[in-house]
């Protein structure tokens, strides 16, 4: 029998941290075959160049589509998604995939969509369903589940959310979230080799938080002060810290303009790209995740690590035990902080918190999915269950 | 008291027929102002360069993106919508106006809503909320609603389905269909003046077909032979027919192809472009209208216009009394037709039906509530209802 | 030694012909390979979809841009070129070729050499230094030779005003016009298979007009003007003739027009789309060359086929003794047709004609080139000799 | 009359700073308008985003169209530019201007030049005839002047260059360069206002360095390398210096890169952007002007300001006697600038030294020319001279 051809994309580095397993899987299964787009921001120095490590991993790319607008302005991202859309019909013309493969909320996930609907082939879609208000993301991770063709969803009440929107029950599975699986296979690393690595001292008791803060689409304006709040705290609290740049978004600029001026402070790391070994062996050792990344809310349970979520990314989010929500004010963060850090009740309280993002078995089970569902008229021509 | 700047988008004639009388009243009214994107099929000779029409209605054309890719094939659509986003994005940026507005499910659709989302500029939808299955508009249509911040919905179902998507209540209006609206305004002519104009025969007493049938995305392979079926019913009925050609869509060419495989019969008239004036005019005097338009399920009622719908276009959805489903099947179109021409008992339950998509009215509504609608965070930033 | 890569750009059937045996000595060669971008009108079925000519003819497709705006608009074709520019990058990134190679002076031309040149990839142009004013692809030619690397020209005259242009010697090869190729290649037919092939009569000893007109971009509003000339005069001297339809330029459409009005006419055979076989064949047969195709300055000479060229376009180009030419005036064109058909002293003078566009070797030539020049910083770096 | 209307094209600070002088007569006379498109480094955060200055001096911006991609692969110049003239097409559309007017060699030129070409509006090219070897821009310039209408040069080799080219003589001006125009009218500060502004303090007597060093995109691969040669020797040399940060060419990010690691020497000053009022001014106050930016050519014989050029950007390009052209090596680079500072007897003599560019009245002429000369066929339909 003919391999499936799965025709995955990925945009940036966050992205295809929580991919790579479902990538390897693919790639490892006997009747699938895999080949990338790579796009966005993986194809910037300026965010970390990170097309290189995609092609470290052994993966076949099928076309390169720079598509990052270096601004700021509102509309670099739409702009963005155009250009990538432009180049994406282009690379699915060629291969003629049987399948498409994308995961959450960024312009890729659309623009991948779009493509598959209008283009007749089917679009599996990876963690749609979520909630997270205060962004057009959201809008669009919900677009995205109107037009995909399969649903990968990584936890119970993204199910449930995807069936009121009336999708048909037969394109759900309900898999775990993906970026979990790699968290179990990562290597580990000692305090030792990895401030070699990092060539920043990380001493063997001493507490450690772990920065990552993004900008919300709709309070661009307001990152650059955010940003600071979050650096004023660590500024205060003294304590060793490692900051990773945030993303290309509209407003990122914002952020590192305010990482750089406090970049010189003795005990702080800020680092455009941290690799993926280094970054799991930071979480496994940091003593609280500061921010709001959403690995705080996904991966951070498994790792029984502590979070300290800032502002209204991430809010309203299905979560576990383990993270704390606080405002962009400075003495709350501090506070939240200090409580993650030492704290012990609150931290054997964390321990024992359960991950609703799934076991860190996801890939196999997607890669499974897409080898066996059949692909006809049924996949093909979608309906509203309403 | 500044006045909202709305910036319409226009794609192709048979939508601009139907949001004619919104921009219209959007224009009248004193806190509002009208500018319009023109795209598409607009600026194509091969389908009437109707922009043309659109300067003769005195409306202010803030940009002509061409966008529409001459070819046939499933990419041209989405390749042609990636070109167009890009232009719009421009005129956006340079207007920065207060609403985009839009129609229904064609690329346009998507395009103004991802603009208006990733801006932050509100996007007023019409006519989300339909369900017509079997074409990738149906899709895009439900994305743009998860998308868009307002929703002008035409009828009751539409409004409920909406609701079931998630949408707050307070983002929903239902209009009625706009597109109703100018059948009423239209000047009426004779058969002698209309004969005249088209130049082309039509008695006084004698029946009259009008067949409109465009490509279904998911069936371009057929395309040719479902157009094929509809044609030899005319040929076979002998009644006069005034055929109009289809919309731009993949496969359209097929279709035209077959058109002009039979627009010498002498008892037939085919038109790339029938202008509006005649065009309801053929719809007032039509003893029946064939094919799959949707100007069968929306406007026929309003004319008690029996209809006979051939094919999964426009099945399943909201519609009058006036209307029969038939296959792609010559007998069956051919006896459904004489039904509609010749049974008067079928004829009088036909001039009874009540049109569910409204009381001609929807545009001064539309304009209304663009006008007063507060512009703020609660509307700007979405949230799902569950 | 690892074989070059050849990346091929073609866009549309007429320079097809002239590049396709290029291609087949280029794929022929022991160290080159070839792969093709096909774009633009190849992929039209309004412009005969001749991307299946390309298969069927076994050259490797690296992709398919569509780029082809549907429109008769100026802004038209350098929208297609700007979308066309758009995909040939990301192929060029993903092949990393040897070289790239194109013909002539249309929107592929440019793209191709603008791609080359910022992407440090050396360009070898097929026919530069030809002067035919009155249109924008003259001064785009000649651009294209101040961007391009190495400089095939079909004849000496070219040559030496490549040399003006500042071009160093090293760069410049008079190969001779591949179109000519093939003439000596394509199987005969005779007149009553070709008559077969294509439905329609062409006695044995009748003459045979072959009209093939295209617009000048300079000229646009006055194309069916010119069109109609020329079939006026068509109908006038009632002499069978097979008509070709026209590029796709802008304008083209308001040809396509004319022609139309004409097709019917009893002695007139029109036709989008005339395979190569049937059209090196026609020109074989036919008695004389109607129109402003450049095939009647390349290729009819090689063929000693008297040629009637109207208008401007072609005007001012180095031509052999076998081509009147005349004003878009019927009467000057009935009787310039009249003296190619039936002047035998005049047809005698056409019969010793020489042919100053080559012997019809140019593939070979051209093949052994890119394979053998070295490829280092005195090819890439471009100077001016002044 | 009506005016006419000039639509300048501008896409980064250091053309624009050449230009303003030029849209400024345009503006100021009274039988032309202007609008300008934006576009390129213009529009990011990264680059200054120096739109906003363009605002504050009061032109009337057309569109604002983003290009630039956020990455320094090859492929990122060229993709900008596809991107920047799909938009471009799009503004033309619109304003229909009567003339395009655009400067020198980079992607912003030949997009003009591209729609002008095609769109048959005729093009106003500043800077043509230029001579650069060793750079993509040289191929550019030379293209922009075969496809534009109108040149104006700042300098007789150039004039006699493009006479070379094939241009007809009508269609020539040398006007000097309109970059000298503002320096003559650029207020005067004073050292301890400058440091001040600068916030660095810069001595009475003190001997100042300015350094602006750009890539050649042939040797982007040396570019880091190339810039730490010129830094080591500032770093030797231990004399104040202000740096200017790079254009943003692919390679530009590795010079940001090498700059910012030595920009905390205590005598060291590097900026992102430095406004146009302090740069002029540094330029008055320096002793030698370092690196390889063409200023150094054009404007610093205006002031008689010594020049240490580095590498083989601006090699051979017509200069006065104020340059010394050295080798990436600090010896060679340490030893010119001490001649440059302090050699009087070399000082002297640059202080005599004439302006091959033009006396600083470029910007008056070039606008009287852009109103007088006749827009009709001659000036559209370009013809070769030989």
């Amino acid at each position: 029998m003919k391999k499936r051809k799965i025709l995955g994309v990925t945009g940036i580095r966050s992205e295809y941290d929580i991919m790579s397993s479902v990538f390897a899987a693919i790639q490892n299964h006997s009747q699938l075959d895999l080949e990338l787009i790579v796009t966005g921001a993986h194809l910037s120095q300026n965010y970390g160049y990170t097309v290189q490590e995609i092609k470290k991993d052994g993966f076949k790319i099928a076309d390169e589509i720079e598509s990052l607008i270096n601004s700021d302005r509102l509309s670099a991202r739409i702009k963005g998604l155009a250009i990538q859309l432009q180049g994406m019909i282009q690379t699915v013309t060629r291969l003629q995939p049987d399948f498409l493969l994308v995961l959450g909320d960024r312009e890729e996930s659309i623009s991948t969509a779009l493509t598959g609907a209008y283009m007749n082939i089917p679009v599996a879609h990876i963690a749609g369903g979520d909630r997270v208000v205060g962004n057009v993301d959201d809008q669009v991770r919900h677009a995205v589940t109107k037009l995909a063709h399969v649903h990968f969803v990584t936890n119970q009440e993204s199910y449930e959310r995807i069936l009121k929107l009336g999708e048909q029950e037969f394109r759900l599975f309900n898999t775990g979230n993906p970026g979990l699986d790699r968290l179990l296979k990562v290597p580990c690393l000692s305090r030792t080799e990895l401030s070699e690595r990092l060539q920043f001292e990380i001493g063997q008791d001493e507490p450690l938080i772990l920065l990552i803060q993004h900008v919300i689409s709709t309070e661009t304006q307001a990152a650059y002060y955010q940003m600071k709040q979050s650096l004023e705290a660590i500024k205060k609290l003294g304590i060793k810290t490692i900051i990773s740049y945030p993303n290309s978004d509209a407003g990122g600029q914002q952020l590192i303009k305010a990482i750089e001026e406090y970049k010189e402070l003795p005990f702080v790391y800020a680092a455009p790209n941290i690799p993926r070994l280094e970054f799991v062996n930071l979480m496994r050792m940091a003593g609280c995740l500061l921010g709001n990344s959403s690995a705080g809310i996904l991966e951070a349970p498994l790792l029984k690590l502590p979070v300290v979520n800032v502002g209204n990314r991430q809010k309203g989010r299905l979560h576990a035990g383990n993270v704390q929500f606080v405002p962009h004010d400075i003495e709350a963060i501090c506070q939240a902080v200090n409580k993650a850090l030492f704290d012990q009740s609150y931290r054997d309280q964390v321990g024992r918190c359960i991950n609703p993002y799934g076991d860190g078995h996801a890939a196999e089970k997607i890669a499974g999915i897409l080898a066996a569902i059949s692909i006809d008229e049924k996949l093909l021509v979608k309906d509203i269950t309403y």
